[in-house]
């Protein structure tokens, strides 16, 4: 049979790491797929540079909708990211009757909904395994391979660049932002890191997780989503006194006790003997509760070419598979049957529950831890542990004279945010703590 | 659409968590595969018993034969175990027409080939997911998300009995009798544990995983199996100095250089860095390295009532959806077409490449060193790493008089097996040698 016919619009990283891919694993892919894949027309902008990576057999335009308007064309890959021209041809594809696979989390953590709900009117398929922690087959765990499971959350490292900045600030005691320009050196972070480093990435990701893991709508607006940049060294090392590493994770929860689901993206202090904790540099991981099931985790690379390149392949795979099956034999975009979709609505952060870390820098005065846990007892806020430490550490201003600044961490068991914000606003009015209260979300992952 | 009809044969520990996670998340289920799915019959030598886990609804019989032949019946779930019974009736499903869902990985392991090609020919799945590390969809990991990637090795945690048992020799520094039977009393042995600490359960796993990895039949018989039953808690100790921890680990593994597969089971120092070192108590891990993705790793639970249950339902999902499909569409049984499974060889397990702990038992006399590394070097064996230790450790016989005995630990680098056996049997005929060598192989994982 004449191998399936790929359009490829965007040859950039991922781009060109899928034709290696393809070419160099044709004849083992073959065997698995029973039908060879090509990749038979490149779109790129640079078409000189898109010549020079897939040589003289593949047709390369300039213009990305001539690959949509070529009826030889059975899937169209996106690799061109971004919110506006991307979604246009994926929209263009789809109504072209194309099979779409797509890189692109943004795309579809904002517009998925429109986009599988196309897809499903035209009876193609949209696969996006690459769109979430790169190489690992997550999205196929999460739809599939778990499929007998009420999920129950799933809190994931899905952003290498930003792991590995914690990992170096960790291993070497640094801050963020000395860290950040080694990471943007060694190519780890970009030019202009802010969709990682403000957990936007991250963002995106989790909610597509949380829409197949709970069978609701990709709503990204909702979510929750604070970065990194905040993030003390001081607090990466009281933190590991205590037992934990901080990492940055995006999470989601079935909150049926609230109605809602909680969909964000934080720094997180996690417990040190947790294999998610031990999780370091760029690479990702996601852990996954599920009722039957139980913990499982899935680890690998997010990001890079050929990591990336794996999850795209797979898809073509699938969809070569699948094309010409009865739509009815397809796993749905989301997991669920369109039809069977839910509104369970995403709770505000003022709802969501966690548990705190806190460091207040106090005058070392009589009363004043008495003052301060007197507050959170009286917002129904238990403490876990408390550890007390000459102070000096980390960016507060300086204290008043004669008083000399204590660092005072805290602990608390779980809470709702709303009652800790409450509880915050007090302890921060206190004359006796003299910096900002820095507070980070705990999660103990069991 | 009428529900699709399941039968049931034996309803033990994972029968009856199966027919829990079906009865309790049955609407979820069916959100996701778009109908339900029902266990309509149940086979069971202990009707009695089944009736009480199934009541009323369903039909419970003695006779495995009688589910079989209910036209009504579209899918068959064995979970009777071993390779006899099992085997007949699995061989008679297939030929009755009916789709079949196994946990059975003896079966699998040694009879796979013929109960493939019989449901090839006659045009039925038989799904496995739940034959391999329990709940951990690595069967489908392996199969389609990593489809992409040529694998070049496979080393997995694959027995939770032997893992729970190896974690408890470290944390408490005790022998392997004592913890088996502190294992047993938990429920995390069996009365007869042969199979789990021998490494033959373990061994059936990564049989599978081989075939499906390399495309190559399925083939028990050519593995090389090692059990745990006589590692002591000596050599956790030293290992744990070096830097490492030992683990039951099967490893199959590409080797184009020798043209053939390397297929093993035996006790392995990982470095305590990695991962899969950490993962402690009955957890399974399988770590897949493939030349597109990298390392990826997979871990939950593997084995217990619903985290098995929790793959045979995502089998019955994916049949659910692919049942009416042209087989055409489906993923092949291992990985590959039929028609494309190759006979590459699985080696002998004196042509594996590994590097080696040794520990040797010597008499504290000048030269003892020079003559053991001369050995090895003459062997072409070369040395990573040397710890010499106050003896007494261990199961050694008691030194001659007036000799010291000294524990000497050498790390190798890497070498093929012969090699090895041929200087263990030169050191060994030292007389300076005063007890057996204790040997165990050693991955770096990277």
């Amino acid at each position: 049979m004449k191998p399936i016919q790929v359009g490829l619009l965007g040859i950039g990283t991922v781009g060109s790491g899928t034709f290696k891919v393809l070419t160099r694993n044709q004849a083992e892919i073959r065997r698995r797929a029973g039908r060879g894949i090509e990749i038979a027309m490149v779109a790129d902008l640079d078409t000189v540079r898109a010549r020079a990576i897939v040589g003289e057999g593949v047709e390369v335009v300039a213009d990305a909708r001539a690959v949509i308007a070529n009826p030889a064309i059975d899937i169209v890959i996106e690799l061109i990211g971004g919110y506006t021209i991307a979604k246009t041809l994926v929209m263009e594809a789809i109504a072209a009757g194309k099979h779409v696979v797509t890189a692109n989390k943004a795309l579809l953590a904002v517009h998925g909904s429109e986009i599988f709900a196309a897809a499903h009117a035209k009876g193609v398929m949209v696969a996006f395994e690459a769109a979430v922690a790169g190489g690992i087959p997550i999205i196929k765990a999460l739809r599939e391979g778990l499929t007998a499971n009420r999920i129950e959350w799933i809190a994931g490292i899905i952003n290498g660049t930003t792991n590995f900045i914690l990992s170096e600030m960790r291993d070497k005691g640094l801050d963020f932002g000395v860290v950040l320009k080694e990471a943007q050196r060694l190519g780890y972070a970009e030019a202009d890191p802010t969709f990682d480093i403000e957990g936007v990435d991250a963002g995106h990701k989790v909610t597509i997780m949380s829409a197949i893991a709970f069978g609701v709508p990709v709503q990204f607006d909702k979510a929750h989503v604070e970065g990194i940049t905040k993030l003390q060294a001081a607090d990466i090392r009281y933190a590991e006194q205590l037992g934990y590493r901080i990492k940055l994770l995006g999470i989601t929860k079935r909150r049926d006790d609230a109605g809602g689901i909680e969909l964000r993206v934080h720094p997180t202090l996690v417990p040190a003997k947790r294999l998610i904790a031990n999780v370091e540099g760029a690479m990702n991981a996601v852990v996954v509760q599920g009722d039957a099931v139980g913990t499982t985790l899935y680890y690998g690379k997010g990001a890079g070419a050929e990591p990336t390149a794996s999850a795209v392949v797979a898809d073509l795979v699938d969809i070569t598979r699948l094309h010409t099956a009865d739509p009815d034999h397809r796993v749905p975009h989301l997991a669920f049957q369109p039809d069977e979709l839910h509104d369970t609505p995403i709770l505000p952060i003022a709802q969501v529950i966690t548990s705190f870390y806190l460091r207040l820098q106090v005058a070392d005065q009589t009363g004043v831890l008495s003052r301060i846990t007197t507050i959170l007892a009286e917002h129904d806020i238990s403490i876990d542990a408390v550890l007390q430490r000459p102070g000096a550490e980390g960016a507060g201003q300086v204290a008043a004279e004669g008083e000399k600044p204590t660092d005072l961490i805290i602990l608390t068991h779980e809470t709702v945010e709303g009652r800790m914000r409450e509880a915050l606003a007090k302890m921060q009015a206190l004359p006796t703590v003299l910096a900002p209260i820095v507070n980070i979300r705990k999660e103990e992952l069991n």
